[in-house]
């Protein structure tokens, strides 16, 4: 299915004096705060988040999954989904494969495939938490961190694989999450699984090509119940910075333990040069995977706003943007929907913060005014700026809205088939 | 110290023409949603929130304490400074106060000032935390919960003495949060505590006038460390039930455990005509008493929600509204201005929330559009409508901007000396 | 699979010289200190732990699931696992079915092969948090608390269906743990959902036998992420109440929020007569579902500390004792006789404890000396009076190092094929 | 007040026929599972831990002190108390200061005292979370990452100063621990916080003798309740690496977020030769600093399993133990000695570890044999080589029962009077 895009712009029609002149308010209200409005929409307009392939269909839990109509079953469908996000809100260009749910069998129609959606590929992603058919050892009792070495080899070849895929794909960086670790106290020794992972970490490095990066994700627990392998950022920052300057850590929100401050961790990784990417989502109680904004939007401001300002002030190296989130109960494309819209309602906001008043109340540890300064800019209803954005990009006023209207959903269960099943979890 | 209300309205003027245009165009998007912005902004105007005489003056950690300058010594002085806060917001026109702390010594005196500034005398807290100097028997090991009876007699009498204060000043609810608990397991039996707990209440209780309230709050943790005689909402509901209509919860936002969620709490209780009253503060940790709205701006968002909803559609009694907490950093007024804002904005989000289409989308499980109708409303820039609803109050359009206009800490200074120091924790 | 009884007893053989003079020797020890250990020791026989029969094949999360070789496929394979538990421990004779997946076709032929294993048939479960094949209407936005007469209807017809399976085989009790809940604010309201939750079960109540309880469980998160129909014990506990006498709370140990005080509620429950029955497994973050005692071995003797008062101290009903655990790495048979035992020693520990001099300590404040006496009790090794319980019931002196010896797995493999696949989580 | 060894003596006198009977038995049992019992009490003879001299006095909350009879008002009487304890147990011969709580006015007479009480200095610890009377320049907004470069510049002359105390003492150590963070989102610069941070830790590294280390503490929260300086291991690590081989992390058992697994972060900190000490308390919440083993045994013991193999198996510098605990109901000095009773049994239970089969068990990911070996350990009894150690040292069999019976808090208070209050928290 393809999008047309005077369609679009057709719906767009009805919104649209109504839009300018509350577009016009809001950057003039900015400008009087010395705030350069259309700076802030052309970042808004340049940001990209990548959907991860396996997002496009119903997420589960152990408990269960209720699959939804119309899901994407081949990696073509998927591209073809995010296509039709990138068309509704021109920010969603890229697409994040996950090796094997999503191997290209023709990689010449693939890649013309993505080039015809506008969309590229960002970080491929392997996968050795789960055993798949056929394959000669299990991942069971972990795979780069695993006691023996037969098993951490398969899995390192697997990394590798996952690399030649994304190099033949044009992507850029191995984003490595392991699920290893162990449920009880005793199962492994935590140096020996710290040394085979690190050990086992530095074998793919020394395949990564030289315009890539090797991201490195942590997680404190789940899959495994007692302790993983790369629990925390200390430890993925320890372990990137032995690897080297292509490997760099990966923050993922649902992947902290309660109440850490993950905005802290953000700016003292970007100062050392060593966030590598970020993935969104949201979380009330562990790594829930919920809709990003859906819960903590005030941190994901938070967190923009360090990001923001690490931008500006350090020389960390451009960073990998991707959803990572579970869609259980609501249509997964609205669902990405709201998601990309919470997230660049975050980055507008962090980027209309005023950081020269901000610093001044800093230096005179003027509390009270350093909160207002970050509430001012979280207060301002900033969705007219990007929606702004969105349609100087050719895409839709509302997004959710005009996908509802076109009735898309109903159209991919045409196409599709109700019941069918995309891979992943 | 008084404020002249027209230096307010002088100090406004520059404000008001913008403030005008951008209210009556928010009024007006409202009412083109079929929401009536005066009705709402009329709830605004009547809605108070009581301060607690402790905290005009700086809080502290067990880790010592900074005070600040001028800090009110006197219960005179401590309601001077809720109505100078009153008079630049209009929505704090009570005050709260802890016995012994603040015990009137001429109630006549008292009242005649209290009046003058505007101040009712809301909820009364009563004290078995500490020992006080020449106390009979000593708090160590709880109060009401006590295995000695005498100890608990001391207790009870010494709730019995803080009604009649409050009687005597017009308060009509007791607030009761207790301390009590062990800090070990084995320390005290659990059915034991609970039932010497409820017994004291009822002791109390027996004591109540007719139109009071008694309000049982409860807390997990702090300053007790393995177990709180009055742990969590279960506990103190069964105890209100038990003790009769006039007991009811009382909810203080950073006494729970970590993730709870508040706001179903809050709609239970208020499903059974049992939610008493309100401690409005903000966390990331335990009960770290920060300034309302300043982490979770969303929780209090959907904790309104959920108020508004029950105050409409419950038999739940009125409410007592109230902010505890701990000023260890901040100018206390500065901290109180911004949290009695933080809430006026949650109150206005959650009154334009559009109920019909919200209770639309859950019957039909559209959970995505439930989630814009809420993430709509919060989105809005509410500020316009609560500076509106202060003006038509008379009061400032900016309170903290004009409190910082007016100098109005250096004038308490220049009134109280700068090394004074406040009772309180 | 059978286990000849005598040749448990010769494996036996080895370790009784041993293990008589230690038996000996704490008997003695205890004698002195005042504790009847004949008493404990048949207390430890009488404990009976039920095996719930999902728990017999193994358990997977969200990302995949590693299967052992041999598990049950059928229903009389999990009651011969059952059976072979027993033989081994003499402590787990009782099976808790949950249907669907396991719904007896032949009633006569299975109770005669249960009592041919000497197990019986604990608390029936029913399912409503996934859909089965061809059923009618979907329970992706809940069950019991759904927004549809018609989903209700179907799920209280279910839950009666299980009460008469559970009839048909002596079962004296329905567990109901629902997974209903919502993963987004405003997903659904929270007074409806309590309300229709509440007639559900009212509903299920009245069909009811005379001689039944229904055992309401509570969780605070998972498979929902924001709220749960059912969160937390002061809920549980307020529907059982308004249910009626044969309602009781169910006590998973795994279903609280972080750090909460368990061994409190269920003090409370019992001093209210409302503890109707456990779950045992353990955790270190959410629910885990890891080996009982694995990880915190001293809450569980805590929380026998309390049930062991509450049973000689109140009017609490007998409780309902099952494992629920989710055996994702070790086999679930060694996994089942480490809980058993866990379970075993904690109860032993709690019936040694000097309640006398607990109590007298508790009235003196004396808080050290409370201290001591529940760590001279946990410190205790009494593992030998376990055992000493064990062999006076004719099982084995260690039932692992026993399975180990016999092969017993590789019986079953031998008996099932490698490549069997339980039904369950 | 002095303890006269022949009264402990005679005091033993009593358990020993017992005593030895029981302490024979566990050795030989030790013996048969190949366990040289005597290297085991040879180990825990050698085993010191540190009781910081805040510890000897009544701790508080921010709710207040209760405080109790015969307080040590001065660094004699805190030094006698030490003497006191390690009397008793043999365990605690040395102390911890804490500047300037602990200035010692006569060097020479306080190491004669220490001589005599056989009492050495362990790591002197800094104080910069309050304001002294008479200091310049406050911390209220921070100290070593103050913004200000004079208040950062009085903070690095008070480490140095502290240094000098310690240097005339013997000590080897400095701990750092830092109050220093935030409490609301924009109030600091994360990377200027750090770079001050590390730029004073570098100014104070520099003035530290070349046989001294310095200690690096963390605190996720507490005071500060948004953001702390050095919040986690992580942080801690990375400034001890810039900071040169003499600088290395301190774990202080309560300063981790909710479910950390500590253990981990031992074993990790270790294997890179970064562990530099240890402080013992207990939690159920936050920073409880409760007796230590008083609501976690088993965690302790796991965290004694990779300290114990970390000093077998890596280059990691000795440790300095001490216990920082808050003694707020229970008598400190019976408080301390039930803590080091606490930490020498999972000392014990630790070195009695079959680590041989450990190993084997986690190379055949054989998880349930794991947690047998493990369990076994913590399950035996090791109370009586304890005992063994310390009857062997010249201590009391039982040091609380003893200290109860020599009335030893009767003769402080007749010695020092009944209120008294000592310096600390």
């Amino acid at each position: 299915m393809r999008l047309d895009k005077n369609r679009i712009a057709e719906l767009n029609k009805a919104h649209l004096p109504q839009h300018k002149e509350d577009a016009g308010r809001l950057i003039e209200k900015l400008y009087n705060k010395g705030i350069d409005a259309d700076s802030v929409i052309n970042k808004l307009i340049k940001f990209q988040i990548a959907i991860p392939s396996w997002a496009l269909g119903t997420g589960g839990t152990r408990f269960g999954r209720f699959s939804g109509p119309g899901e994407p079953t081949s990696l073509e469908s998927k591209i073809e989904d995010v296509g039709l996000l990138h068309a509704l809100n021109q920010s969603s260009g890229a697409i994040s494969l996950h090796i094997p749910w999503d191997v290209p069998s023709d990689v010449d129609a693939i890649c013309s495939l993505a080039k015809e959606m506008d969309v590229k590929f960002d970080a491929v992603n392997s996968n050795t938490f789960q055993d798949q058919k056929g394959q000669a050892l299990s991942y069971k009792y972990g795979s780069l961190m695993h006691v023996n070495k037969e098993v951490r080899d398969q899995a390192i070849a697997h990394n590798i694989e996952v690399i030649n895929h994304g190099t033949n794909l044009g992507a850029k960086a191995l984003t490595v999450w392991l699920a290893d670790g162990t449920c009880f106290p005793g199962q492994a020794n935590f140096r020996k699984s710290f040394e085979n992972t690190l050990d086992s970490l530095k074998q793919i490095y020394a395949e990564l090509p030289a315009d890539w990066n090797l991201l490195v994700e942590y997680k404190p627990y789940e899959p495994n119940f007692y302790s993983m392998a790369i629990p925390d950022w200390g430890t993925s920052h320890m372990m990137a910075q032995e690897l080297g300057d292509k490997a760099l850590s990966l923050v993922d929100l649902g992947h902290h333990l309660p109440n850490t401050n993950i905005e802290q961790i953000v700016a003292i990784l970007m100062m050392r040069s060593k966030l590598g990417g970020f993935h969104f989502n949201d979380s009330k109680y562990g790594d829930d995977d919920v809709t990003s904004g859906s819960l903590k939007p005030y941190q994901l401001f938070l967190i923009f706003n360090e990001l923001v300002d690490g931008m500006d002030n350090t020389d960390n190296p451009d960073l990998s943007w991707m959803i990572d989130a579970s869609h259980n109960l609501k249509d997964p494309m609205e669902d990405l929907l709201q998601a990309v819209e919470a997230i660049m309602i975050a980055y507008a906001q962090a980027l209309i913060v005023d950081r020269k008043a901000l610093a001044d109340a800093q230096e005179a540890n003027d509390i009270a005014r350093a909160q207002e300064i970050l509430q001012d800019a979280y207060r301002t209803d900033v969705r007219v700026i990007v929606a702004e954005a969105r349609i100087k990009g050719g895409a839709a006023w509302s997004p959710l809205e005009t996908y509802r209207q076109l009735d898309i959903r109903k159209a991919l269960v045409d196409e599709r088939g109700k019941y069918t099943l995309a891979t992943g979890l």
